[in-house]
């Protein structure tokens, strides 16, 4: 099977080594990959290797997180000057929170438009994983597509990286579209999730093309725990008010496009879906995880959007040995697009995504533990929460054996203001706050999602802080000492 | 001159004091008015006046604030309920602040959304402000055209409200599109600021309409202090800063479309470009002050899109009375087009708003003093910073004869977070935060942005706060000693 059908890459054909010499000191590389799909598993591996031995620092853009340990052997080794526009690794996520690497955490749906107007990021060399190309000597992406063309286009040299262990039959998944720079931006006319309005490869100049691996590395498989009593009691408040929606009138039992974030929560939520009532649904999404598999095997979803697939190792054997069952009902985009506020408005899609913590006027944090330490990044939450039709976070209402209660009196940090969030569901409940002025939100969300061992502290707060007055009514030296108390004495209980 | 083409119309012409009888306690009201300019300037000060004598709570929407006394009589005769989804009155602000009034604040631009999905505001009546009724009983707005399209469409009963105070040389300005609701949603087709697509007037349903009433009363003129040497020193660091991006190939002399908040701030902004190098410069803003026309007079503007033109007596006189100047120049759209993220995306528009204050690592506060007492609302701002090409908010470093410092610790309110902020500039200087990291963003705000008095605390506080690791380095006990001490000793100074 012959992967590369332009001959002209075939005396670019090299070891990862030898291609990961050219990245440079000081470079800024734009590599492929979104949630741990479609990255490079030699060459920037091979690049993390070589910072042990010599002087390297470089600033790594990707199209969100990289799987596999690469994130971890760059951070540990010392090579990331600056990393954008996500990660969710966990030695990566310790060295940024000790200042040895600078992280810009970005709506994951604005990074292309930043890179096409400003230059502070010129990207060096693009590393771009691919399943072949075509006898132009344009890219066949893999399991992503993320931020590869805007990399391909603005980088000086591209290293490409032939995946062989995903099956041809996964050509034709891709909708590339190149959106031209303002104030020369066309219409990204999508009207529905299954609309293409491109090509099913990435244009690139082969001329850039400065080396070209092999590997024979999968997907650095998702681990998703299964749906608990939380997530399942959190995936029902959310089935049951979307069937009151239905029920009176302001949904089809279709709904709208379904997004959802990703991990354990979120892909419970959309689990949850399977025995509901919906049907014909679709997916408008920047992630596909294994409930979007399980909803098309059950018959509900017609059909799935996303900028890239990250399953485990069981669904991943499922889907790839019978992708046939799949091709024609899924489409991977670029990010800027399947993030796009443009089309994300059009269609109105429902965002499904997890928060930190909230408080109690509908205020969301989704990165910060303690508003200091970095998690993973806001991701692509905010891409949908502004601009959807209907915008839900949720989170446990309680962890750490009680200790920690995720409705606080303030966020210690804000990525999603009051003006963004429309529904907040706990394991508890449901509050629909839209329309609400923020003393109705309070009340509503200390009612419905807070824990009952939480209720009362919280309330005290809303009701001392209500007596100051004010249209949002905080006590403000006391806003953020839930969470001093738990630093100081390990639980918010007072 | 007749101002009623549609005959049927004719028996429906009444007083206002009797077409306010038309608003009953409990009522949902929907009313044009965008910043002051097309309101209801009769029959609403007529309902407030009822309320004086009568049980009357009613809920007000509005485009954005009204015009003359009108919310802070509905607000002092305890007529208001609840309002949304902006307001700028003083009298309203007490009654928001002292739980009178319930007020939701809200993106301008997606109300029309809110309305057409849900039906917690189903609209009993709405009061629109016309400048004529064309031979179908269609309505020609005066100077703005707001969420009025979504009022009529669902409204129960419609009063118009015919100004003849305004030239009917207006007629022609306005284009309308009522969006349909998703999953059918329409491509917004506008790729410049002059793109037509829809027709110059509302559509209406004839049997709707209910009362005609005439009125004689201007718009509330808008009152601007002239610049002074603070906005003229941001203004200044602004076009400077621009006229950098153009030396530097990033963009060229005619920019992107400008949209400026409202206010002196943004008015004494906008006026700068009138000496500047830059030319063929066009608009795609929410409101037009003066500036927009002292740039058209200068030769410097070619086009402007908004949602209303609010200026002052003597702008309104020099305006109206060659209104033929300026006719082919201006469109004004409904509030969910004006500020559409998908136009504003496609366009992108340089957003230019101002902050009470705003943080170390480039969150803004436009809407709370103290983090719990309103002031307007967020308005427009985030539906240009969110989508736009460069989002810039701009604040005075220092006021109160120095007992505040603008730039802070942490911000008490959050309505703009650090994803959705590019450029910040105060008196001092302009920091471009764009692609870095919070540590890299502190820096350069207290470095370029923050009053020399203010200086040293702030960089005491963030060096404090960086010793305690972190992404974003803080210590939560101090984040908000600032505002703390200013209600305590009066000033924020330690």
């Amino acid at each position: 099977m012959n992967r590369i059908k332009y001959s002209a890459y075939l005396d670019k054909i090299q070891k990862p080594e030898k291609a990961a010499l050219l990245i440079k000191n000081h470079h800024v590389i734009g590599v492929s990959g979104f949630t741990k799909a479609g990255d490079s598993k030699t060459v920037l591996p091979k690049v993390a290797e070589r910072a042990l031995h010599e002087e390297l620092k470089i600033t790594v853009l990707s199209g969100a997180s990289l799987g596999y340990n690469t994130d971890a052997d760059l951070a540990k080794n010392g090579a990331l000057y600056k990393r954008m526009p996500f990660q969710a690794d966990p030695t990566l996520r310790k060295s940024i929170n000790n200042h040895e690497v600078l992280y810009v955490d970005q709506h994951l749906g604005q990074t292309a438009d930043m890179l096409q107007h400003i230059d502070t990021f010129k990207i060096d060399v693009a590393i771009i994983e691919a399943l072949a190309i075509t006898k132009e000597g344009y890219i066949i992406p893999t399991t992503s597509v993320g931020n590869s063309p805007v990399f391909a286009e603005k980088a000086d040299k591209i290293i490409i990286e032939i995946n062989r262990t995903f099956p041809e039959s996964l050509i034709g998944i891709h909708d590339v579209k190149f959106l031209k720079k303002q104030p020369y931006r066309e219409v990204i006319s999508i009207l529905q999730s299954d609309t293409r309005i491109g090509e099913p490869y990435i244009k690139i100049d082969p001329q850039k093309v400065a080396a070209i691996v092999f590997t024979e590395v999968p997907d650095c498989p998702a681990v998703i725990s299964a749906p608990d009593e939380k997530t399942t009691a959190i995936s029902n408040h959310i089935l049951q008010f979307l069937e009151k929606e239905v029920e009176e009138g302001r949904l089809t039992e279709s709904l709208l496009p379904l997004q959802a974030g990703i991990g354990k929560t979120a892909n419970a939520i959309l689990s949850g879906f399977t025995n509901s009532k919906f049907k014909d649904l679709t997916m408008y999404s920047e992630v596909l995880q294994d409930s979007t598999f399980e909803l098309f095997d059950s018959g509900k979803l017609l059909f799935a959007s996303a900028s890239s697939i990250t399953i485990t190792e069981e669904c991943s054997k499922r889907v790839f040995d019978n992708f046939k069952k799949y091709k024609d009902k899924l489409i991977l985009r670029p990010q800027n697009i399947s993030n796009s506020a443009e089309v994300i408005s059009r269609l109105g899609v429902i965002g499904i995504n997890t928060a930190i913590e909230f408080d109690i006027y509908g205020n969301v944090n989704s990165t910060h533990i303690g508003g200091t330490k970095m998690m993973n990044g806001i991701g692509g939450s905010g891409d949908f929460a502004r601009n959807g039709y209907l915008s839900i976070f949720a989170c446990p209402s309680m962890s750490k054996q009680g200790c920690i209660s995720h409705i606080v009196p303030m966020v210690s940090h804000t990525d999603h203001t009051e003006h963004d969030v429309d529904i907040l569901v706990t394991d508890q409940g449901l509050a629909d706050i839209r329309g609400l002025a923020p003393v109705e939100r309070a009340k509503l969300i200390i009612q419905n999602c807070v824990h009952p061992d939480y209720k009362e502290q919280l309330l005290e707060y809303f009701e001392e802080a209500y007596k100051l007055g004010g249209h949002t009514p905080h006590i403000l030296e006391k806003t953020f000492s839930w969470h001093s108390h738990l630093k100081t004495y390990g639980t918010m209980r007072k």
